[in-house]
């Protein structure tokens, strides 16, 4: 069978009849020891983190868990239950909706702290440059709905700050972000303060997570907020709920 | 706007701008205050877990995270980023794969529990209704690949004893299943232990999540080895790695 | 190899290096020569249709491509490329959408046929064993928006009665439904006609396809819709554009 | 509602209880009076083909169809048969994965073409400002598992000379994949003849379709196989079944 023996490669599990080993730990040890975050950061990366690090770590997971019906994943995940898709079809539908626009900023935003980090003490050329580059939507900052301020990106940074202090990261994207926040917030002269996707990015980023992890980490926390606005539609019923209320006309043209 | 006003109702989240509340909690005093297990919880549920129901509940979230590539959600995944498709589309292409078959034995196996809870004193005839109905896959017990043993579900009933004695849980459907692995034992004349689906089955239903919950909880935890997998892929790189080795032939005719 | 020997069997296709058979057709003799409804069955059931019952499926192909934005797989569609997905998973988030609810209402309507057929000369018996089975919705009667009449029953039927008269399928699936309209509007005392769905199930009935397929078919021919408004919003720009209209509140509780 | 005023807007359909239009044209009209395929390019453009440019598009759209399991779309389409999804959610899954690499090729390769258009006469600065670009995978020629010739691209390209004959079509695309087809063949000093991307790309461009709609019209075409193999899976049943033959071992590590 030596054409197949190069197939599917994994480091990440093992096993065999009776023995599944993840990461090279039996999973019986695992199950009861180590945290639902810990798990996560050590299947995604192999390592484990410390208790610090899964602190900030756990905190951004919690953060991202909901944004409501009026965001395109929930939506679809309360539309799909009401047209007769059990769950695991229904949270597909939602989180296959998290594309680039609805849930690449914070991959973005990690992307941005690197290209600023290779341009020590210039912050202006350095966005410049990325403006130039990928247009003047700079993500991680501002927010369409919260204005002024996305709570929840205070509270992460203060997190953040908390882990610095503890030794749990070395803090060098959180001045960047903060660097990036004050110049762009002087540019529109108003704050433009971070959102959600840049607090989390910083945390990512801190933690030593590449780029895509930022989405794939806010998939599986929106993933939660998913599952509960799905089985809550389940539960109040509805048939085929479309996108627009009813009696409401989307065409062009009146004739 | 009356024709709107009940187009979406949810009591999961409130906001404003500046303004989140989940299950009436300001998100800011949840960040860093609860677990991410504690989050899942709160948000599908509404209330809030004690810590040994946390416990319990982020153990048999930790247990099925990964059964390697052979189970097609996890090869969707690694097949859909050598597609070219990003990590949220990748995500989805694999839990939309975890169907009654593949994901929904939790379910099937919470309800079989339930079903067996109605014929008290009369295991016997309550499996052999549940086979008239449902076929003789019994969800919960027995594994086509971990014979005789599924690593997994003797640790998690282990620590279901620790929950039950703390008083976590009552402890009913613990023993309903046993019963029932005695049961079909017997009949086979030789062990059909519970598997992961049974352990963690025993799990939520003693938690009291409602059976599609089941699947659900599978999918937020599956999705890790999801992702995990995904990334590691992603790495190798390789373009269109399809499900059948190169050079292997599936047609029916040779011509 | 011989433990791969049974991995994916197919009749549909076999190829080599420089060749492609599609049940048994080199594939340059079909490509200009059949048209593509006629591929869709051959590839479907390996047979090929007579032109009468190749017009015939056509129309049904034709005639259930768009149903506009409040229907949730077109929804999904627009949704999904204002979150950024490329083509593809815009497609696919909107036909995973076309369940039970959306989609399975011609596939419901044939086996309801199938089931009347097994009642000769009792539609009325018939029709309680389903409801008391299924409950009171009958699938491929009456249309929640298009009253009295969906504009596209009569014209398929009219197809249907042509078809008929040219030999090219029997009329009892035809004969079958039109009792079932019949009996239903006299049970409602009000004319409650078939729509597309049953319409469609007569014509897939009358040409020998599964239940199953009427579904399937239905994507197909729902994918023609999705693809143009996927195509139409991509050119539209917008980003994130949710399913409920801005300032939009759908909370529970007022705080 | 002025709110809601601009939420959805298309051209594409306008309906009211009892009526559909679609691109202006009573659905009963279109019904048994155009073919599929003129009714996906009224559709998608919403002009109409000429019956020499709707043979073209529609031997396009007959040759796609299908490549086989070793494809990860059938095969997805396959594993998730067996996952227990019903066809809507197993097509879903298939179309899922047809992303820049699965499904791109087309779409590149029209770009390709457009984007020599652009070098007149200069076909070789062309390929050679391109691949400083995109890489050295030139869309649309070659093909890993047919050689040295794909057997629909000479077909296809048959019928595009037709078509050019009868004025159904400038040619220029032609023209200019043919001159690459020589370019590249040089360069490699080998045959690399046009694959099945590039012929349709050379046809969809000389119908004038948009480059992404060479990836639309390709999710199109291939949902036929999807579905085909899909259902052919239903019928032979199995659970569950992989993309790794059983038995094989797929980590790095043997302990």
């Amino acid at each position: 069978m030596s054409d197949v023996s190069d197939w599917w490669q994994t480091a990440i599990i093992d096993m065999e009849p009776g023995r599944i080993h993840l990461r090279g730990h039996p999973i019986q040890n695992l199950i009861g020891n180590v945290s639902f975050p810990e798990m996560i950061w050590l299947m995604v990366r192999g390592d484990q983190p410390t208790p610090d690090q899964a602190k900030l770590f756990e905190a951004a997971l919690v953060s991202a868990v909901d944004h409501g019906p009026q965001a395109p994943s929930i939506a679809a995940a309360r539309m799909a239950v009401t047209c007769g898709l059990p769950l695991n079809n229904a949270m597909a539908s939602a989180v296959n909706m998290l594309g680039d626009v609805h849930g690449g900023a914070g991959e973005q935003a990690i992307e941005l702290f690197q290209h600023i980090e290779t341009h020590p003490g210039n912050i202006s050329g350095a966005l410049d440059d990325w403006i130039a580059l990928h247009g003047k939507i700079i993500p991680g900052f501002g927010h369409r709905f919260h204005r002024p301020t996305d709570p929840r990106a205070p509270r992460l940074m203060e997190l953040v700050q908390e882990a610095v202090n503890a030794g749990a990261c070395p803090g060098s994207y959180q001045k960047i972000a903060m660097a990036a926040e004050r110049e762009i917030s002087e540019r529109k002269c108003r704050p433009i303060p971070m959102n959600i996707d840049g607090a989390t990015a910083v945390i990512y980023a801190e933690l030593g997570f590449a780029p895509p992890l930022a989405r794939g980490l806010f998939c599986l926390s929106r993933s939660v907020g998913i599952l509960a606005h799905a089985w809550e539609q389940i539960q109040e019923g509805g048939r085929n709920k479309g996108p627009t209320p009813p009696g409401y006309r989307w065409t062009y043209l009146e004739e």
